[in-house]
């Protein structure tokens, strides 16, 4: 910068643009949802319906998911074991962002492995790392196969397929089950909705 | 999910949660900010002063820069000409995912590959790139050595010190050319909000 500014009528508010200013802009504090599960068991059909949902409450939102990692930020990955946890982890340090930008940050991935869901868990800030698992039997998983994928997997046509051919580890200690074979959608969403009113997200009134 | 909904009495809005449905939110156009420059043209200082008058506008905003992006999810790169043109390329994916969340994404690196920074332009649509060249005489730069670096460099300490021992490659059509040897920093900005306004990135009457 030129060392004196030229023009000298202008004062600058101190302060930066952080992460309090955002959230007091905003009205809702920023969080991450991860969203956890097999294949077929709900995650992103509940993530796009629970952000329907905070968008109509004017909350912040995006969501993570396949469409727009897998295609950009991660191209270059594959599912050796080490490129899954390389996947994961990037998919948390942008979660982080997205949560530091003053989003609600809503992931879909299948995230099988605790330590990864673990790592991501301690990448995000005390308190703003939601676990949810949407839990569903495999047997009905299997049934819905939205993508008909368990039957390429049980053909033998993909290996290491979650729950088929490679380990899924379930949450010991998720803030949020969702029980998507016995509970609806809308069920589901106004868990989630009640978890962050209930935790102080969003504040009571914030319809 | 349960195959039919168990409360029947909700009615859910129809449409994804889109970039448009964010931008209308909003009030304001998303785009990506690019700051690129040498070592101590002001990249950051500047990238920063537009963040507080953007908010100051009530824009969303985001920056990126080696503060979250290098102990974060670049953490795992190094100073190679390779390893440099990955850190661009994820930061060009990020500033795209922030900005398909509806914010005015800034980022500040050297970043001094005219190719590199080709790539970000293109994984961004059309017109949401907008290249913002710190444009200061290395004398300048050397100068002002805000963190020593130039120094280091000229002691033989730093190696492949961008200006010094390695290449910066001026951008040919960047959107904004700021001279941060000439104009202050408030000129500087006001050129930035100016450009926004003029290019339909916010209407007139948003103060």
């Amino acid at each position: 910068m030129a060392k004196d500014p030229k023009s000298k009528n202008i004062t600058w508010t101190g302060g930066e643009v952080d992460h309090a200013a955002r959230i007091l802009r905003n009205g809702h504090k920023a969080a991450i949802l991860w969203f956890t599960g097999l294949s077929g068991s709900g995650k992103s059909t509940l993530a796009m319906s629970v952000e329907k949902e905070l968008f109509k409450r004017r909350c912040h939102t995006y969501i993570l998911d396949g469409d727009n990692i897998r295609f950009g930020l991660n191209r270059d990955l594959g599912f050796s074991p080490e490129d899954r946890t390389e996947n994961i982890r990037r998919i948390g340090e942008v979660a982080n962002l997205l949560k530091d930008a003053g989003s609600i940050c809503l992931t879909a991935f299948i995230s099988p492995y605790r330590a990864d869901r673990q790592g991501s868990r301690e990448t995000a800030p005390e308190g703003a790392f939601i676990e949810v698992f949407t839990k569903c039997s495999l047997q009905e998983c299997e049934r819905r196969d939205p993508k008909g994928l368990y039957k390429k997997a049980r053909a033998g046509e993909i290996s290491e397929f979650t729950g088929i051919s490679a380990p899924y580890e379930e949450p010991l200690n998720a803030e949020i089950v969702l029980e998507t074979d016995k509970n609806s959608i809308e069920e589901c969403v106004q868990q989630v909705v009640a978890y962050l009113f209930e935790n102080g997200f969003m504040s009571v009134g914030r319809s």
